[in-house]
């Protein structure tokens, strides 16, 4: 099958084509890189490469066809619940409450809290326990969990399967129009990679040395040499996993029983677009940023950031904000009369 | 405040702009406007005549703004539940289950089906029994309803006046950044002016005979000499207040307590897309269209159709899918640490 190049794709690297990352001349950018921190390339080719997954190519099709099964409800038990429920495009890719809510208004019995789906192509690790490797792997879980869309393998494909709209569209994906619950896992991952946010401080990364304003290179200036970089740096500005709490306790450790992995390590948000997506840390229980930051001092750090601290490096994180890529609202294949019917119970 | 055309209609209304309806030569095309059918029409002015509301008249700013409130979650008590939800505008207007679904997963007391949004516009009332005189009235009372969207008038008005993008919208939209609930749902209600679906339908009752196949003339034939048509007429193909059951008991009546307005009456669905709105009835009682025909026959028309009436006239009624409106999902203003938090319980 011919790869071919997301159209999504080609949308955020815009213009750059073939343009190289001029060198960085401003020390604040050399300073910012030499830390670790790195773009979202404007260079479409070396966007193409950061996001694709060879286990899992990136095509128009796929990704085209991942888009409608991310907004199709029909593939939770009920019916009603999304991908895009949690993970919500419109409002920063994530929920908006504490803890994730799902199937019968039952909440994560974690307390965990819906991490953005933009930009998670840059995660190393998926969900806040690092347990799955890639987004296509992470993509099997909500979907079959009790308390998200509680539906089975099974019943997907039979769902997906029974609509003749979407059996055309697998096989123009991939020339056969057989449906497993692996591929329908495997193109919401493709659609996945496509959200990505460019912002001003990639613009600044790439050699805009006006990209930030003065106080936001101030804030970046504090972030690096406090040693929020040292969690929150590459691309991702986050997404590897890290021990949590390091120095002290943290504040609300009694909401939920997430320990962390086998090793007590937890995955590093992304700081990218951060300012839309509390509430904040892995049970959500902090609304505030700026009180995010200082909890981060304190446990992660050791150190009380002093009130124009927290507040400069919140300057700072106002440069991730990105731009969301255009995402027309699907039609999606009506049901037939062979569709499972949704089952609210 | 200038009046302008809403661009999404400029877009129904595509390249016909000083497009008179030709002369109905057809005799069927003939027949079908006799028997009160009328089409969408391919006019930009007399569809703009048809949709537009004096009262609240459209305007492309209030169009944006309604668009987006329709798809906030935010105006829900729980921050989980949009517009968009119950009338999914991916799944033909509706969500595909018999009972609406809302807060703390409440079904809808009465059991009542969620109507589709696309169309809505040409009912003469609004609700199943008829109690709203328009649409801007109508979404006031799903966001405020315990088991919907649950939210009070000023939590509404207290989330969307802490966002600041917001404030510059209505700003943008009213000439004032007062926010008040009335103005949410106007511009919402606004919004679905714009949600029509035009279909073959239309193109054949505007004069082209050619747009309907020959089993779907024949079906339409049978719908109008059976007498579907004394209820199903107009734009709306539906939408005026009758009584339900006329002739014989609604086989599934036990479902839910519904029971009409005061005088019994029910609002008619539209058949248009009604290929894409299953389950059926003011109970979503019935899955198959088929087996709604069939049932329409007894208890409003005192018939036994056959299976090959019901046949026909189901191919005629796929005529009614239309062409929805390009709708790029929006981009929502972020919360502040002013916005009022979501209350899951």
């Amino acid at each position: 099958m011919k790869k071919t190049i997301s159209i999504a794709l080609v949308a955020v690297a815009a213009a750059s084509l073939f343009a190289d990352a001029p060198a960085a001349k401003h020390p604040l950018i050399s300073k910012a890189r030499e830390a670790g921190l790195a773009p979202i390339p404007s260079s479409l080719t070396a966007l193409y490469k950061l996001v694709d997954n060879p286990k899992n190519p990136i095509t128009d099709a796929k990704v085209a066809l991942g888009k409608k099964l991310y907004f199709d409800p029909r593939l939770s038990k009920s019916g009603l619940i999304s991908c895009n429920t949690c993970h919500n495009l419109a409002t920063g890719g994530v929920d908006g409450v504490p803890a994730a809510i799902g199937h019968r208004w039952t909440a994560n019995p974690h307390h965990l809290n819906s991490p953005t789906v933009y930009n998670a192509v840059f995660m190393s690790r998926q969900f806040w326990d690092g347990r799955s490797p890639d987004l296509e792997d992470q993509a099997q879980g909500p979907m079959q969990a009790a308390p998200e869309m509680a539906i089975t393998k099974t019943m997907a494909v039979e769902r997906i399967a029974s609509m003749p709209a979407y059996k055309k569209m697998f096989k123009d994906a991939y020339g056969s129009d057989e449906i497993t619950f692996k591929k329908i896992a495997d193109t919401i991952g493709n659609f996945e990679r496509t959200l990505v946010t460019p912002s001003p401080f990639d613009k600044f990364l790439e050699g805009d040395a006006e990209a930030l304003t003065a106080p936001q290179k101030e804030g970046l200036k504090t972030f690096i040499d406090k040693g929020c970089v040292s969690c929150h740096t590459g691309v991702g500005i986050g997404g590897s996993m890290q021990p949590f709490p390091v120095v002290k306790p943290y504040k609300y450790a009694d909401i939920g029983d997430f320990k962390g992995d086998k090793n007590g390590m937890v995955k590093v948000p992304t700081l990218r677009n951060v300012v839309e997506t509390a509430p904040y840390f892995h049970n959500g229980a902090v609304w505030s940023l700026s009180e995010a930051i200082k909890i981060m001092g304190e446990t992660q750090l050791g150190m009380t950031l002093s009130d124009k601290e927290v507040a400069s490096i919140r300057t700072f994180l106002t440069s991730l904000t990105g731009e969301k890529p255009k995402v027309v609202y699907p039609v999606l294949p009506p049901v037939t009369e062979k569709t499972p019917r949704p089952v609210a119970k």
